[in-house]
């Protein structure tokens, strides 16, 4: 995305945690600088750190701004993941909103990150869904990239799921009125965009294989049904499975053959990581 | 906030979800209608009813929802919490954002409605912090409430809290200067607007209390410190614990005898809650 | 797209036609009403219809409009295409607007309808590009609908294409290298993002295709080069023709046996239709 | 207009060209840079290349822009028209939503320019209308300016144009009604608003010239009638012609004695100009 | 202008007035009702009321508003202006806005009818000016014309006046140099575009007699000044007196025979007029 | 508030004032430039000089702009204020908006200069009210601290004020119930919030003391009655006096002991101030 996307969108969180002004800054000399730092409490994956950063200079152009570690990079607690240095008040102005999206973003590619490790040396691609925080995705996508993730679908808009309640609503309940809707489906699509189907029984799948899809999605299956699936499909579609896969199942789920597995709770369930901003002892503070 | 502040906010989540349609629509005759519920699949309290449902008629009016239950109320997994029928298209269209609404408000209240329950007859006020989600501020605090937790301030605008930081970049060390800028701040602000201070050590309390703030904030204290420092400040201001409080400490800490228990997990730790849309029995979908 | 995002464009253009209102509304008496036909000038095929019937109603939801032809159907000289009546002030403030709109797009539609009509039999799409007017992407895409054509990727954001330009900037040159590098792509994009390559020499191919990708455009290739990448694609990616196709060289270029002709000049050549609004005879108009 | 009322136009332009970033830019080194050219594939009049220029800026203030020629200069086929320099992907991100522009505006002005060398020496006006593209007026009115023809209003606020419409609605019938209606507007209307009236027949002149208004507009004469319209009207008002005047017949038109003539086809009919981005050769291009 | 377009300003200044919604609701119950009347505390002239209207509406749909006396009336203290019933959570919230806005406009309404009545039978045009609100000038200039003023134009877009700072800039010294500049400034303006001259002395009229311009300002003109510079114009073009003309003397420099009389006052000196919400008697509020 | 708050006002104000650009530009060569000066045609109060200034560098970066004296200071007749040089079309196009919120603020300024003076040596504050204009609330406010006053409440969301009609509208009319539901809301707004309690008869103030709020208001209250509620209240709230208090009256309300005066008429009655912008004498003025 653009910087003025990511401006836009930081404006308006800044906006919402002051909207007329930060009252305490009353408090502080006008001249008063410090420096101060971006502190791990805690190990983890970094995410968002340019939003962290960008959060300070658009406050204050003048703030110096200094990144320690790019997204993707894991740390231990204590390790020191920026800097910045400057005004006292646009400090303390943009800080609260500089913080919340690192811990959130970094929270995630954490998160991704015990996934992908959980299924290294697999093949199998840990990606994200649509279960993401409105207004958030496009940094949530970046988080999970950071955690070593890929990406599913960015929106309704690029790619086609054909889920159970598709089928519902269409009243489709014999296998060849699947495949013809399939088919059918396919020849007004642009030809950029991929079709991928959600089966919830194997008796389902070859209806969708006569369809020639993309990528087929195993719902809530076992892992043996995950191995007869991957078996039928015999490589004409990718595969992937979802359905509440825990940190726990995730390997024995990569070892069933599929390509994907995709989990909602990376961006639902990850608690933002503890980062803090650490002023420099209080002899480096001082009214400049 | 008025209904068109709400509205801004779920059209810019909708548009973020299918910026030019929803591919899959072409699957889907036009005409098709079906029923569906929010079904529980596991217990909480529920938050984020209202904005579920206008997700759905802000994509087509001409579909009928129906709420069940209201925010702030508790359910049962299996328990049905809304319904909405009419066209397929835009039922699908909109499920996505409304679920994941529902859901991450849900998960919050469900998390407050813990803490709140730990302290239950001890007159203690679990409150949120200004770790919340960049943009959806006040949803999330309308969720603490669901969960039968108070707000704090909503922003660096409405009241003021003096940290450590603040009194760092001022270089203010002496207990004498502290009183002096903490009234030089009050005879500034304007005459409503609440002042809170964080201190981090009980000798610090007798610097603030010669100035008579509104709110005293002790900071990661043990609880023999909070009922030292309670008793110090001896009603002269409110007292609030913060600092990592946890689920199981929570209690502990009400009985200090302190005010308020500021928790930034609230908004920064809660997982979303599995909420699901289901659709009726197959007979009950077709093309209409 | 939804209705609120089609009203946001509307309004904007509604906005830039008059910001401060109709001056020459003074003129009218303000009960004054009218009934008024859209009637077409010349034959064609008609798109943004529903466009031309909502800037009406944006500007006054009390007046009546009637839509008598869909989008995508064709009509000759003298056919009414729809109606408007009530407020005279509310239809001459809307009547410029939904005229631009109604004729630019049914313009795409016409040329559009003739370029499809060119191949027919053939199987082959005719498909648009990004060459579109800023803002209106969504509507002209559309009109080329209507006028029978498919769409191309929506953005460089929901599908790849690799140019020339590309490759030149990768300072890619040994085939190797090409197919090394698109399969490096493959391994980070999201598994339902297509990827397109442009080819500009036959020699190209071999490359290409050993990378698998999913579709090749073969760019101002003559009709015997298409015939041979054809044959050389054996199948195994779509194949697109492209660069400055005419309506007079489109046929022979279908019959090549490529999957797709894409043409820059349905949007970036195509003359508003000539459309006008037409008030019924002076007896129906009166101070109402 | 200022500069950042276009900036707001390009980054939406920016923004529906890749709304969450360019996929292909993945295939692209990020340090990679090379530089191109815009280079016209056939002779024209350039207008839109401060627009072509700052879409790239926007992207990337790092990319360095040469702009060879200024808006309103006629060049030939191949001639050289601006350069950009840089970041392979920032090139890439701008490039279609630069050409789009700069293409579209230069079409106009290159349509403007052959009518306005039809009338030379005549010292009438060619004039634009209000049938411009939405959201797109004033660079459409721009390019016109750089064709060498002049602007008409910009919008029902800021000036009056009285239309058959209008007197329809009024159930305006006898030149005395049509006179005094028009002497009420003027009473009513700001002194600095012109009032054109449009005249469809010689015979409804005289009312309108009995109320003294700043421009009478003849819709649609022959040439004979033209020129009896101005020997009527004898300079004491300005004279406009207007309706369907093709490039063959303006000419004689312009000998007929009217001030003005305004063309809807400017910006109807004008097709996009073949300008291309040329990569500078491969030599040239290389990861930085 | 559109009604979308006052509700867009309307929805801001709600926003500003409560970003967060109103903090004192929480004492009412969210049932009650009551029925409040829009005072005159004084005479005056209205304006304004569709605004003080729409503002509850836009808060909640549900209230019943009344408007009792249109823009442009005149009324007595304790007259009754308008009525509004409903949710008193509702029009608590809109009280604020609306009445600011009825006031602000009443008063300059109030303030342009006595400059109106005091210049009555001269047939002399009272005008406001550029000196509006920021963001307000579209309601400012219909408050305008409630108190029976004229508007002068809009904006630096729709109407040129050249005044001393023009020629300073331009280094314009000789007679000659300002007819010269004037005629071809005409020459490239849209030829709906009016041109006024603002002329210091009276010996610099002649050489913008010479150019022809619409209209002539006599800019802090004595009323002997005034007298002379109408009969030098002869008609020749409209006559503008401005300058800082109070209500005491503006008279006066009417029966000068000037057309326009502007007064930068009526908007910047206008003081907001007394109107107060009533609730009525304590029995007619009830929790509904 | 932070710089991008200020510019998108400004902005919007300058777009408000020429929409499609200035067309007197057309008059003056581009590159002629000029310099000019604030200059105060009255003495007074300064507020707004850095909106001022911004309005020119927002126009045109190139310009250079000086403040010669800071928001809160005293000017006399005459005074140089602030000087700007460039560009003679960037000047005269943002001079207008520039001045109008320089006249505005510093007519605030000066009005709440009059009133603070008045109570010199008492004590009191004077403060604003929520009667600004709508969108100017936060600029109007820093125009009343630079007149020396300070400000209430920012907005409903921020301190709750109970007046006459919340009491009507819940039916409260025991002193016992009055206080029961205050204490009600107590317990239920955030800890932060301040409640401010109107009181329009002395009769009333026992139940009110006995909720123990923040903020009492004596509304309407003569010299005799303040005193007597001051020495009621003894100390336990703040005392703040309201209701048409002029500046003849401010000085007796202030002896009577209250600890505020909040005045309406500072942002509603207040002129805006005679402050001009001077070209430097003909010479200075060239084509740079």
């Amino acid at each position: 995305m653009l910087p003025f996307q990511h401006d836009e969108m930081l404006r308006a969180a800044l906006i919402e945690d002051a909207p007329w002004g930060d009252a305490s800054a009353l408090f502080i000399d006008e001249h008063a600088t410090f420096d101060a730092k971006l502190v791990a409490r805690v190990a983890g994956r970094l995410a968002g750190i340019t939003l962290w950063a960008r959060a300070f200079t658009l406050v204050d152009p003048t703030l110096s701004v200094d990144i320690a570690l790019r997204d993707g990079h894991p740390f231990d607690a204590g390790a020191v993941l920026g800097q910045v240095s400057g005004s006292a008040r646009s400090i303390l102005r943009a800080e609260r909103v500089a913080l919340n999206l690192a811990q959130r973003m970094s929270g995630i590619a954490t998160l991704t990150a015990r996934y992908v490790s959980a299924v290294a040396g697999t093949g199998v691609r840990i990606t994200d869904t649509r279960k993401t925080t409105p207004g958030l995705r496009a940094w949530e996508r970046a988080a999970v990239r950071a955690g070593g993730g890929h990406n599913h679908r960015y929106s309704l808009s690029d790619a086609v799921m054909i889920k159970d309640n598709h089928l519902a609503a269409m009243g489709v309940t014999t296998p060849k009125a699947v495949t013809e809707a399939l088919l059918r489906l396919r020849s007004t699509l642009p030809h950029t965009t991929a079709i991928e189907v959600e089966v919830d029984r194997l008796d389902q799948l070859k209806a969708v294989l006569a369809a020639d899809v993309d990528v087929i999605m195993l719902d809530n299956f076992s892992n043996d049904d995950l191995r007869t699936g991957v078996a039928m499909i015999g490589g004409r579609s990718l595969v992937e499975a979802s359905g509440g896969i825990t940190l726990a199942r995730v390997r024995s789920v990569a070892e069933t053959g599929v390509d994907l597995i995709s989990v909602g709770a990376l961006t639902q369930a990850a608690a933002a990581l503890d980062l803090g901003l650490d002023v420099d002892e209080p002899g480096a503070a001082h009214a400049g």
